[in-house]
């Protein structure tokens, strides 16, 4: 039998978490779930049914695990309390600072539904969490690094949208080059923002727009405060065409450097790195690894919420125990 | 109270996990036990009593941990089984082909004794395996490649140093760049052995060695079959002083490498790579942590052999749960 899977907000994570179930021959989609009405207006890739979140109910019993895939600004706050009531979940709520205060309100539900929770997963938060959490643990002298990009931030992107005169845009955060280098070297340092990473966008402005229009945008673009601010920015203008053309793909990764000392100050550096052509479809094949952690810790009779550092491995992987110590350990 | 643990042999490893004690705070070593006649002419570096393994069993409730650190060819096999009823047990069995069956008496003898007894602990096996099973579940699309080195492989110089007219030697595995970017750009490749790696020896020869022995030294290590025939193999000639200044050091490293597609043929790469100045250093540091588990576990009243595919991350940080989801999260 294979474990049954809801998927809750159609945007590209959702549509990453559908295309996902396809490489894992253990699972399989039941429905989507959105807030749109009606649901016919929401057409899916997948041949199951579209469902209203109000009807959530329904579906209690034939699904084994919901993946939440709304944003962590305004959907999953709410959602994932009320479906953790009802459903095994795993969601990637990524605000940092309400992380523990979510974790809370979240295993208060999944204990009240006899339910589990996995919350936070992803790659940032997610792997490169429990990166830091492995190389922070063996090498405990040590100091963890995070650098994110290249890679494409759809917040910052977003924010240059907003500007007056802007048709599009994309913006590339990249870590510096400098920087990595220091830290791999195994010094301890501490960085500035900008000596961490620098920010690249390309910008395609309305067709009216002038000179003096562009300069007045790539002005607003460079003070604006906690997102370039800090950084040094670095503003292209180009076509629609080009912007679509060259800069469609959701590219992100990045790295987690821990560098640590053992006796007679021996440098140890660990590195867990990734480079990812679509950000939301790599987002839900982890999601979907852990949702089978999920199931079967619900079906050893668990239940509360869980963080990525609770998960056992061996409980993400669909091939046989015996199979994996032979083949992988 | 501190982790009370005992060292059981005292090579690089377990000298390097006496020193990686002084590391974490939450860890207290005990004893160091080996198997010397008499004891008195092991000298260790920590102020702790050196006892004679036959002694062992006077120590069962003072030592919460016991530190495997001897070699998987004769000693773990026979040593661990033992060790296994009197105490929660971590070690670095490496003999890949016989960790099932080595698993199973393992498992039997902890239970037997009510204990936690973590195996194959280390970076490969270990940190290496790990990665390699997230990677696989993550995306499950995709294939994964171990890569070893730059570092010095024990055995092969070993191999060197039994060949008439070596005084000393030193062996380095180095991964071929070409076959590493390969696997990076998201291809499935297929590889040879000497595709893969590249053998590079440095080699101190008797004095009384001349030109015509050195050239069967050369010819002797290029043949030798399973340690050098299947790979391009460098033979460097060089003096003692220079091997001893210039190559003195355990290096290690390498790196595992999961490729995998979703969607649309996106191609998304996971990487996890280690440079560690002290391979033995580096083991033994792992094996602490992990320690930190097997205690943990037989706290809760688990017993049995584990893998490190069935140790929740948690378990392994001395830090504090709610330090680590806000700090690390």
């Amino acid at each position: 039998m294979k474990i049954r899977i809801g998927i809750c907000g159609y945007g590209n994570l959702g549509r990453g978490a559908e295309a996902g179930i396809a490489q894992n021959p253990d699972m399989e989609l039941v429905a989507v779930f959105t807030r749109r009405k009606p649901v016919e207006s929401l057409k899916i890739n997948s041949d199951v049914p579209v469902v209203h979140v109000s009807d959530v109910e329904y579906w209690k019993d034939k699904i084994d695990v919901m993946i939440l895939c709304g944003g962590s600004a305004n959907d999953l706050p709410e959602q994932t309390p009320t479906f953790a009531k009802i459903f095994n979940t795993v969601d990637s709520f990524d605000t940092h600072a309400k992380i523990p205060e979510y974790f809370k309100t979240v295993d208060a539900a999944a204990v009240a539904g006899g339910k589990i929770s996995i919350i936070s997963i992803g790659w940032d938060p997610g792997l490169f969490s429990v990166m830091r959490l492995y190389a922070g643990a063996v090498l405990p002298s040590g100091n963890t690094y995070t650098f994110w990009g290249p890679g494409v931030s759809q917040g910052h992107s977003d924010a240059i949208r907003r500007i007056d005169g802007v048709a599009d845009a994309i913006q590339y955060t990249i870590p510096v080059d400098e920087a990595v280098e220091r830290v791999k070297s195994g010094k301890k340092v501490e960085f500035e923002t900008r000596e961490k990473h620098k920010r690249v966008c390309y910008v395609a402005v309305d067709s009216i727009c002038g000179d003096e229009d562009k300069a007045r945008i790539e002005k607003e673009i460079k003070e604006m405060p906690n997102y370039f601010a800090d950084y040094d920015t670095t503003v292209n203008f180009i076509s629609q065409d080009e912007l679509r053309t060259n800069h469609g793909k959701l590219m992100h990764g990045g790295q987690v450097i821990h560098a640590g000392k053992t006796r007679d100050n021996n440098n140890q550096v660990i590195e867990f790195s990734l480079k990812l052509d679509s950000n939301p479809e790599f987002t839900a094949s982890v999601l979907l690894a852990y949702a089978r952690a999920a199931y079967r810790l619900s079906a050893t009779g668990e239940k509360g919420a869980r963080t990525i550092f609770d998960i056992p491995p061996i409980l993400l992987s669909g091939r046989d125990r015996d199979d994996v110590v032979r083949d992988l350990l």
